[in-house]
Parts: structure tokens; C-alpha cells; sequence
């Protein structure tokens, strides 16, 4: 069993990488390309690859969930009390703040930034649900198929990205993180608020959903 | 076992991604590029990574066929009934018509459209018959080597988007709901059947020869 | 033990659908694109993706070989007599041409073609070397290591696209195939010989360097 | 066990190929296309499809570390002198300078040369932190959760190019190589040594993070 610090510690250095490399990823497509589509496409096959990654290698300390909507859908199958995953959500929180301001740094931009990005409207809205249903769906059904959660997660992310109107947010963790980048990654402030009840809404149905098709998936 | 309604349910959800990414994806990629290609490997790569998924999660449940070629092809090896075929044939349809609806919601676009989309002539449906006969084959030849279909059908069908000049339907329950959507990936209806006659001809052919090629493949 | 006619088949098939995806692609990718470097990418990633699938479904059956420097190179570790490695590399070469012309008539255009696409002089001849004599190695390598060869010939045929300034025929069937195609993957006919000349030092360079470096390989 | 003479010819021969697939892809893409972000999608790609070939089918001889700094990290993990390992770092960089000339033999370029692209800033001196520390850390936890190394750093790696600010060279003998080549991959010799010092920051903060977070790890 690993102890509570180290699953604090991955689940927030997970959250981080995986922000920084959203965001950052995002800063320097935008810079070196004059195509959107290709700039998403960069997005996208960096995000894929390093979610592969940070599941691969930190799954076996903490899970590796790095989001907030996945913590909470999955807290009673892992047998993680109510306090415990405040505190993972917590760590997730933090990490991935941390995460937008490392890939400042890196690409020698101001830390402290606001997005102004507008992210809104039905369709956006209804494109969370279904990225989040999906990617909870996917995680509890790769489980009861025995598939490898890193390649699942990470594809269907790579999919997303493109399927849905929003880009695939899915994750209240990155959510938050992406209001405080100016960036190609960015979300404003107050659109914020209305994504992370679409993900909310999108693991209820998502993990009643897969539950229903696979009933012997662990829950 | 499965129960029957399961199977259903996983055949028309797992179709209704599939086309959800097959026109979504298309649906953003003609709005963030400039470059038909780059339009195309967005598609094709979402298309991909999402089948990787859908087969690798719901083929436990209902063999992840979404395709009524390939639900017809291997009908009497998976031991599946007429009757029941034709059921589970209903569910893709019923349930690629969706994924197209849902592709429009997301996108903020009418939900009822009419393709205007040419695609005709004999090379684009000698394609159908090369891109099905192959699906169908590299499924049959899949199982007797013991590989994972998942992979094999993905990377397929990225494949078969560039190097067919139809960019590879293979697949008459995708081919329908094409034809509901006037976007990047649509089809015009009267050009349909011609699509669907040449993926029944592919079908046979690529049965036959798989089987030819491997007399040990399960039938 | 796989009867020698289908094995001649399965070379046959295999080659030609990888000459189709390699011929095929370009053309795609030439008619959709404006961007050279997208066009690479499109033909180097779809070709990857077929032989990924190609080497596994007809692994089993014939070894998947679909390239005449791969035959001789380990026609004594595969038992292989010179009368049958003559009728398997018969099977490739007349599968690439088949496979050429599939193309063709798939994407409309006149089945008999000769290409005029110069490809010559002592960067590309050495860049024939380089790339032939890796991927010898790399499949010999591949399997003293127990490594899956579809994943390893796949990998580094799709970055030796990139980093060879020939992008990487390595395939003397391959090299005739695209003689008779006036596309994007074509080759002059008179620049053919000196590239197949390049491929067989390659070969030879290839299996005594992977031998050396692991001497129990397999032989 | 391998002997040592093969071990320092599959480090040297690796880190060769590493290198001319990033340094002979940056020239492919730079001729080709007319995106900078398209050229680093290929270079990337190219790269890291190159980098899972290597470390698959040179692990099992020389552990495939072509990399200074990860040979110098996990030395008294893999039970190596420090003059072996002197040895071994020297076959890394005399390697990767053999890689630089062979791309520009191949691409008909003179072989030698020196570097002008402009590469510094404390931006890119973090990039190179965090690209090293991270790879480091991947590569120690991926062996703790007995994943696939080759996987995980071509992945990495890939995601990396894109959100690190510096391209992610994270690799002494492959910066050193770099500085030898005035195209697309390059980097001014004066630029090399503050590069080189931050992979050593990264290389201990990176060794140090995976084992505080997998005490279990080999070391």
C-alpha cells in the first residue's frame, strides 16, 4: 500500500504534467504553426501521449487519476474515504495550477494570467457531458475488460479533443487550471463554472451507464 | 453471457461514437484548418484512436461489430441467430443516426440535414469493395493469428482513409448516417446505396479470401 | 505448416496492399493538400499503419516478408529453399505491381503509367543503404529480443520516411511498384536499379552488423 | 551477459540512429513543408517512433540508454564501473556526432558544420530541467511499475518536443551532436553547456522525485 503522502504527491505531479503539457503544448503550436487545425492536432498528440505516460507510471501509487470528476466517481470502488479524496481533489487542484504556471515559465510568459478565451453556449456545454460520460464510461468498462487504462484513456482523449465542440475538457482539475492561462489552452473565468457542472453531470451518467452495460464491472 | 438488450445497447452506443467522431471530428477540423488534408488525417487519427477504444471496451460485451457487414459476415461463426442479427443491425443503424445528431448538437448546427456531398463513380466504389473486403479480411485473418482486433481494425482504417479514394466508409451503418449530416464527412443520399452495394461485395470477397488464406480461422 | 501456395498468396496479397496504401496515399494526400510536408506525413503514417496490420494478419501465414531483401536476407534462418524464395519474391513483385495499379484505378486514373519523379545521386543511394540495412537489423534484432516485428518494421519504416533523404523504399518490390506509377511515390525507372543495388549492400550490411551486435540471434 | 565490446557498439550505434532521425527528420521537414508547426509534428513523430525501434531492440544488449545523463542516473542501479561507464558515455557522444554527419551525407549536405540557431534563456533552461527530470523520473518509475521503457520514452519524448519550451533535447551526447548541424534541429555551440548543466539538474531532481514517490524502485 502506498502511503497517503506519496498518492498526494503523484496525483498532484501528474496533474501538473498533464496541465503543462496542455497548455504548453498549446503556446507553442500556436507559435510555430499559422494553421488552427494544425495547432489542435499538436495539442492533442502531446496530450494523448504524456496521459499514456503519467497512467503508466503513476498508477501503481495513486491510481493516477489527476481528475476531480474521477476521484469522486470512482472513490467508493477504491475504497478511498470522503476526507481522503478531498484531499486528492486538493492535490489535483493545486497541481495543475501549478502545472499552467510551469509552462509560463518555460515559454517566458507572465505566471499570473487570466483567460479571455470564451467557452460557452449549449453545444459546448453539451460536448463536456458527453466527454466526461465517455471518459468515465471507458475508464469503468476498460476495467471489467482488462484493458490497460493508460491506452484507453489517452486515445479516447486524443479522440475527443476532436469530436466534441469543446476540445474535451473532462476535468474540473484542468478546467480550473486553464482559466488562468491567456493561451491557446485557455477557458475565461466564468465560463468555468458551467463546464464543471457538464462534467459532473457527464460521470453520473457516464458511470451509471457503464454500469448498466457491464453489471460485473467492480464498483 | 451477455443478455440480448445489452448487446443491443452496446451495438447502437458504441455506433453512435463512432459516427460522433467520424462527423464531429470532420466538423471541427473544416473549421480550424485551411488544408483539406490536414482535414483528413485529423479525421482519419480521431476516427482511429476512437475505434481502438470502442472495440477494445464494448467486444466483451457485444463483439463491437457496429457494422452490418461485419455483423452479417461472422453471423453464423458467432453463433448469433437471424432474427437477432437483424436486431442488432437495427441498433446501428438506429444508433449511427444519432451519433450524427449528437455530432450537430454538440456543434451548435441543425440537428436534421441532407447530405449534398458527391461521392460516386467506379473508382470510389472499386474503394468500398477493396476497403470492406480488407476490413472483413484482416478481422477474419485477426482472430486466427490470435491479435488484438482492437488495434488491428484501428490502424486499418486509418490506413484505408488515405489510400482509398472514398476514404474508406466500409460500413453501411456509418454509410446512412453519413448521409444525414452536410459536413466534412457527408455523403449524398442517392450515392448511398451504390457505397452499400459495394461493401456487400467487399464483404464476400474479403470472407472468402481470409478463408482461403487461412483454412484454421474460426467459421 | 502453411501449404507453399498460400504462402505465395499471402505475399502476393500482402505486398499489393502494402504498394496500394504506400501509391495510393500519395495520391490522396497530393490531391488534398498544399503542403508537401503534410503529404509525407499522410504517406509515411498510413503506410506505417498498414504494415503494422499487414505483418500481423499475415505473420502467421507467410511471414509477412512482402520485400525480396527481406527473403534472402533470412531465407537460410527460415529454411527456405532458393527455388521457393524465387516464387516468393515473384509473388511480391508482381503483388507491387498489382498493387500499383489498384491505386490507380481506385483514384480514376490510367492503370498504365511510368513515373518521371527523379530520385538520384549519392545522398539518396546511401540513404537506401542506410535505410535498408536498419530495418534488416531492426527485424533481426527485433526477434533476438522477443519484440513484436509488426510493431518494430511499422515504427521505423514511418521514421525512416523522415529522416532518409530517399524516405525510405527499402524494398526492391516496392522500388519496381512505384517505377510504374507517375504520383507522388513515384520513382524513374532508370533511378530504380541503382536504389535496388543501394537496398542489397544494405541487406548485407544490415544482417552481418545485427549478427555481430547479437550473436544468438536467430540465423 | 553481453560482452563490453557490444555494449559500447549498440550505444554507439543508437545514439547514431537517434540522432540522424532527429536531425535528418528536421531537414526532411524544413525542405518540405512550409509550417514550422507542421516540422516539428514530423520531427516529433519521427523521433519518437525512432526512439521505441532503438530502445526495443537494443535494450536487451546495452540497456539502450543513449543518454549520458540516464547512463550516469541509473549507473549503480545497473551495477556499472564509472570507467565503463566513461566508456559507454563516450560511445554515446563519438555516436551521435557519427548520427549528425550521416544526415547530412544523406541529405547531400557538407558534413561539416557548426550550429547558428539561437537557443538560451532562463525559459529554456527550465524547459531542459523539467524535460530531463521527467524523462529520468519516467524512466525509474516505468521500471517500477514493469512497464515498457520503450514506450514510455517515445512517448514522453514526443509529448516533451511540444511542451517544453526548448524542444526537449534532454540528452548530453544528443545536445552536443545538435551543435554540429546548421538546419532545423540545431543549436549554437555556446548555447550547448548551459543546456548540458541543466539535464545534469534535471537528471538528480528527476532520480531523486521517483524514488521519494516508489521507494520500491531498483537502485
Amino acid at each position: 500500500m502506498t502511503s497517503p503522502a506519496r498518492v498526494l504527491a503523484a496525483e498532484a505531479t501528474g496533474t501538473a504534467l498533464l496541465v503543462a503539457t496542455v497548455v504548453g503544448s498549446g503556446i507553442m503550436a500556436s507559435r510555430l504553426s499559422v494553421d488552427t487545425g494544425l495547432m489542435l492536432l499538436a495539442n492533442a498528440a502531446a496530450t494523448a501521449a504524456a496521459l499514456y505516460v503519467l497512467i503508466a507510471v503513476f498508477g501503481p501509487i495513486s491510481g493516477a487519476q489527476f481528475n476531480p470528476a474521477v476521484t469522486l466517481a470512482l472513490r467508493r470502488e477504491a475504497g478511498m474515504s470522503l476526507p481522503f479524496a478531498v484531499a486528492v481533489i486538493a492535490a489535483q487542484l493545486s497541481g495543475g495550477v501549478c502545472g499552467t504556471w510551469a509552462a509560463h515559465a518555460m515559454h517566458d510568459l507572465p505566471l499570473a494570467q487570466v483567460a479571455t478565451t470564451i467557452r460557452t453556449g449549449p453545444g459546448q456545454w453539451l460536448a463536456e457531458v458527453v466527454a466526461t460520460a465517455t471518459l468515465i464510461g471507458a475508464i469503468v468498462l476498460a476495467r471489467s475488460a482488462g484493458r490497460d487504462a493508460a491506452a484507453i484513456v489517452a486515445l479516447w482523449i486524443g479522440a475527443a479533443y476532436w469530436f466534441t465542440a469543446s476540445t474535451s475538457f473532462a476535468n474540473p482539475a484542468v478546467t480550473l487550471a486553464r482559466t488562468l492561462t491567456d493561451t491557446f489552452a485557455g477557458i475565461r473565468p466564468w465560463d468555468a463554472p458551467a463546464f464543471i457542472i457538464a462534467q459532473a453531470v457527464g460521470a453520473v451518467i457516464g458511470l451509471a451507464g457503464a454500469r448498466a452495460l457491464a453489471p460485473d464491472a467492480p464498483r
